[in-house]
């Protein structure tokens, strides 16, 4: 569970809560006509603009920002490949390279191949393949919570311009206009709330999450294609250092 | 026939109405006014920035977002290669391949230069090459929609601009100053409510459907030099399986 | 001439001329100042912006949105081609190969270069040079009418500032107040109208055309490499097919 | 001295004092406060975005848009290209080629290198890395004007909103309402004049400029490693040419 | 010390200072409730888009704007290099060519490769790669602050709102109506203010100082290959020269 997430909604809603409270106007949080039309809205576009096949998978990408998933240190993966190359050069590239891997399906297959005894080119091309597939899958569900970041709060707007047309409306009674006005602003709040705590967020950590598995699929890449040329396990060390900052790379050895 | 796409529209659509209908302001919706101006204005900049030849093929495309085209499954073409693989292993590469091809132009044209016995770097070049170019014609209509819906707003916009003006001249008439503003902002409603509702997703959505054909595409071109290399099929199902997530790739065996 | 540029010209300012006639205040579309102030602002800042050397070249250019080149057919090229490689087949390389070639400097070019016996990637890298610094010039031009299409709105939003200005100066007499905003507004509305109606569109086309005839050029290249390979009538069409799309393909032969 | 930028400034200013003047408001033009807060800001924050080193080469780099550099022309230095071509057909390449060599820097310095006898690889590798370093360069410090003319509008709408507070503070007395509200104003109008007639043209310009110096530098490579592989002069000129427009081409031989 | 932001600080701040306080408003600068909600609701969407690794190093990259690292000179470096080869001519490639070096991780570390007798691609292979995740992990650092400065002018605009719904509840009472209008505009002025003089010149200063370091280490693996290749000092040197401005060239020699 992702502490800072929490910390960050927490102080966040919260901030607008206090500052709503304290000025006496906390009844604007609920408003529902004000979420029929933003929410309505932006999940009626986002279902025009997506197929399904994508969008059933918004919930479970969402809830990643809750629960990342644990991925294994550069340092540990670095780990593994000297181990490997370690018993590579003692007993030859064999089945039993398996048992130190870590159970990640993406670094058995590599090893896999390893195994199998696929040329070095062949390996490469595969799994480089497989990281340009897995970024653009993943760049298409973080694109839906931009394009639902960009849809809220232009139909917050379209609720505003509704409320307007009403208060017009009613020029003649100054009264009722405040509270009618109020409510119009509502959804314009809605809309750019729930884009800048719900959508934008989610579409910039899905992005980051993304990039940190990509580093580490580019680590077990580099590794099994210097296993196969049989470089010696502190060469591969090295090579696959290339990726750290230097404040990591000192962190061992 | 899509059942999601109408979903989201009647969820959108029926957002915007209830919210209008509760405010008894559904009349905003009609006005004869907004609508020539608004989509006078977009379809009068859309013929003057795009050709005849792409802007006659709008409809048809826009009609994609409710009939999408059948795609076959990614480990239905994977299938189909590897049985391709073995029976080329039997029977070595002969126009009986043919058969068991689904019926796609694309797919078709590639195996025939398999059996025409064109060599490895012909059948590549020329297959990513119709990749690229069937790319860059599927997204000049995918960026009309979005020049439409980039358009439309604006259009809103002047109207509005104009609305005020008529406003001013009346300021001496302060009853009928909130209808002539009303109207004024119907069409900044239409204009917005017609980029995202219509244009903006109908851009998204074929920019989905372009890219999920294009990586059915490079299946096929990869399938098929795997195929000219005369790869086991093992290895060419291994290869293909490189594109697929890791859900679809335990789907079968 | 292009009979649809015409007809989205005479459709977007139809459909402004309708709406404000029938609001009663034509006059908007004529006045000195607005003019004065956006298309001053507008040429000014494009001409400290860009070298004399372009921007002599816009009227040209603009000329090009209502009488678009003729460009050949991509079917027709590949007709060329076809024929030139069948005599090529027959006689030999010689001078004779430029008869059956279009009127086109760029073509005619890329066959001398055949003829003078140049080799192929000397062929190929003079000629991908052309179309990369011929794409450049034209993107010049099509970003000069760009940056118009957003000095416009900038220099009406400047104007739309001065009235408002001259209206809080004479607050006391809400009379003139109307009249003054009323022009205000005007500038905007050039603004945008000239940004929606004339910069945009051109630079749009600018670049559709670019986009063709780049196209065009490509096919000639790959055309002339694959004599130069000395490939068989039958190939080098097949090479040229894979530019086009499904139904060009089959529109003959 | 570029005339047309000059002419540029008068035609955009004149346009703007016309406007002014004739509505009887030219003292907008003249506000310390206003002036103080938009070129305060801007400098202020372009100070801490970039680091000195840059700042000080701005002064230099803006009068480049009144008085720009001379460049040579295409067909000149392709002229010279073919000359020096000549001359080393005929008399070897020696020290004397560079008598013929304008007084260009990177002329000089290409044309030693071909002179030391280092190999065609080490000249289009040091000559490329030296344009892109230049253009690397060039685009640093046409971004910090970019950044500029982005801080510019928004320090502006700040002093709109500084002054809009002031005038809520003096709500009851509506007679100096106005002339608050009209400083107000001034800032907007400062911000957003000086990005459109100073800080985006001069960016703009600063781009055009480095686009043609860095397409001359380009056919210095290319015409250097021609000479290099010993090339005849008259493909010497062909290989040139393909960087020309057509017009340009035929405006000698 | 970074004296020039510091100038750039008190000049900022200075001229909002002078206008606020020469309209009597400086109050303004001073409001719990717009602090609380824009800096909570940017350090709180903030936390829920980036993971806490990436989180905790901001307060040291943004210090860095006040106490920039002290970078070698590019000449500077251009020396060494110099001074390495002629060593290595006369003794050979041994560890005393590591006294020469100045104390830089990365510098050791690209001639600790040199002297263990590392192939010139495994060379430029680990270091090029050391440089793009150098790249890509500074360019996470200013993406954040970039989102920020996103965030804070989107929370001022909340604020803003939530202070006219404030206003518009209390119509009855006009003179309360204007200092709440007041505080209202504090946020979005807080928004604005915080975009402009921290968050957007922190990102931008990150990012002119990631492209100062990434040339310098481009220059050290280009040095670094160059002496693998057993290239004279003259060579080494002339190759360094082409990353540098011609005013850096002839700064010495």
């Amino acid at each position: 569970m992702d502490l800072m997430t929490i910390a960050g909604l927490v102080l966040g809603t919260g901030a607008v809560y206090y500052v709503l409270s304290s000025g006496g106007i906390l009844g604007i949080l609920f408003n529902v006509n004000a979420a029929v039309l933003v929410f309505g809205g932006v999940i009626g576009a986002t279902l025009i603009t997506y197929p399904w096949r994508l969008i059933k998978r918004l919930p479970g990408c969402a809830s990643l920002i809750l629960f990342p998933p644990r991925f294994s240190e550069n340092n540990e993966i670095i780990e593994v490949f000297e181990n490997v190359a370690k018993k590579a050069r003692k007993d030859g590239i064999s089945q039993s390279l398996l048992d130190d891997i870590p159970p990640d399906s993406f670094f058995l297959r590599a090893i896999s191949l390893l195994i199998d005894g696929f040329d070095g080119d062949f390996i490469k091309e595969t799994l480089f393949n497989e990281i340009s597939c897995f970024k653009r899958r993943h760049a298409q569900i973080s694109d839906i919570f931009k394009s639902m970041g960009a849809y809220a709060p232009i139909f917050g707007l379209l609720g505003t311009l509704i409320g307007v047309v009403q208060v017009l409306r009613n020029l003649s009674d100054p009264a009722s206009m405040g509270v009618s006005m109020a409510i119009a602003i509502t959804t314009t709040f809605y809309g750019i709330f729930s884009t800048n705590f719900i959508f934008l967020p989610v579409a910039g950590k899905l992005s980051v999450l993304t990039e940190r598995e990509s580093l580490i699929k580019q680590l077990i890449v580099e590794g099994t294609t210097s296993l196969q040329k049989g470089e010696i396990p502190s060469v591969v060390r090295k090579r696959l250092q290339s990726f750290l900052a230097d404040s990591e790379k000192n962190s061992k050895k």
